[in-house]
């Protein structure tokens, strides 16, 4: 069971079988939240997470282990859910292991256009570009078409880009800085 | 997504791939049905699948071939259900294929220990031992005791194995041939 070889690497063996895992069990997911203390009043947050019920926790041990980053957590969503959860959403970690990771060990699902589009944020990220509206609306749109085209998420991409329209203050801040 | 290599078998990567899939999405049972044709009018039928929404029909196909059997079919359980399985039913395609595979490359779930007992199966079969009383109901236990106790069948184990004893006629028969 272990992850390692001699060199303290992972098998490679098991980068596959991790890449098998995720490809059925893992997600690929940018959170699109309001947050008034941030520039454009909205944010976004890339997470990579895989839930496993009660007792699998020694395989998620092995993915974190895997990909060198993460944490697990219990997910109790509710009081019956007993499954638990890894978590990577440290920015640095997706951009120079989770991303590398999953190119490297190619997922064969349509989850892997999924991960294409996760990347292209964070990379997008990794650059600033969440930092200007221009980017941040173009990150929105990329993570609106993620996981089914956000069926499950609660606004609407129109919605939540109308509202991200400059106030008068911040669009004469940007007139002057042009 | 080629799943040979020149001399035509899977790449070992791809084995580990499959493995870490299926320890996530795919699923060892022994279904326990009545059959009045049998001898002892019930029989047990071990399958392997591996289901996919619509849209992942190719990484079934690949499991498939890197299996080496099975089928693929619509699931097809609702009118809503979208969703594709990968099948293995025949007996010697499990006794000499799906058995070995998963020994060889190992799962690390929970569904590990419904394997090995499924793989038990497998084995008592293959020496004839359900066509015993005593060996169908030792299988029946084992059975039961795989995918969390059996929780989602319908009928529980003592009740089928007290439907198991032999009619009269069978047992007048059992103590001739003893």
């Amino acid at each position: 069971m272990g992850a390692g070889n001699q060199q303290g690497r992972p098998d490679e063996t098991i980068c596959h079988y991790v890449a098998g895992f995720v490809d059925g069990e893992g997600s690929f997911h940018v959170a699109v939240q309001r947050n008034p203390s941030t520039r454009w009043k909205w944010q976004v947050i890339p997470e990579f997470h895989v839930s496993q019920n009660d007792g699998n926790q020694h395989v998620l041990e092995l993915i974190r282990r895997v990909l060198g980053c993460g944490y697990l957590k219990p997910n109790h969503r509710n009081s019956r859910d007993r499954t638990f959860v890894l978590v990577v959403r440290d920015h640095a970690n997706l951009a120079t292991k989770v991303v590398p990771f999953f190119c490297k060990y190619e997922l064969r699902t349509t989850k892997r256009a999924d991960f294409e589009r996760f990347a292209q944020i964070v990379e997008m990220m990794e650059n600033g570009r969440h930092l200007t509206l221009e980017g941040l609306r173009e990150i929105m749109r990329i993570a609106f078409q993620m996981n089914q085209g956000g069926v499950r998420r609660r606004a609407s991409v129109e919605d939540i880009l109308a509202s991200l329209e400059p106030s008068e203050t911040v669009r004469r801040t940007l007139t002057h800085v042009r």
